[in-house]
């Protein structure tokens, strides 16, 4: 619910609004997209989708790789 | 890797493979096509994406909302 609160928060001073999320947060971003769209704001839709791939620094010096997603929404003009 | 494999193995048969995943396995659906486009099969690239919702079927009957995601990978011509 905060991240839903942050999104409508957004979309009060903009038009467009990207949601981004790391390794397992991953699914909870799409939740989060899910039930804004269908549950608070309807007159929003998905722009655009892009996954990737950010390289994270452990610890010990070493970088692991972890998925990355990118929703781009926008209020439907 | 399982499902890396059986990605490739599609690709021996088709051009176009799609990738889906619900609730909790869709950070894993990423990975795995993540680790695909990196590593094993650099002339596949995501063509699009799609998340949505199902309504998934409790055991005492009620309908619960649960995130889908859908992934369409082609092989460059």
């Amino acid at each position: 619910m905060a991240y839903i609160t942050s999104i409508i928060t957004a979309f009060t001073v903009h038009d467009e609004v990207i949601v981004k999320a790391r390794g397992r947060a991953i699914s909870s971003a799409v939740d989060t997209v899910q039930i804004l769209l269908r549950r608070f704001m309807k007159d929003v839709e998905v722009k655009s989708i892009k996954i990737g791939t950010d390289e994270l620094k452990m610890n010990d010096g070493t970088l692991k790789p972890v998925s990355t997603i990118e929703v781009i929404l926008t209020r439907g003009s």
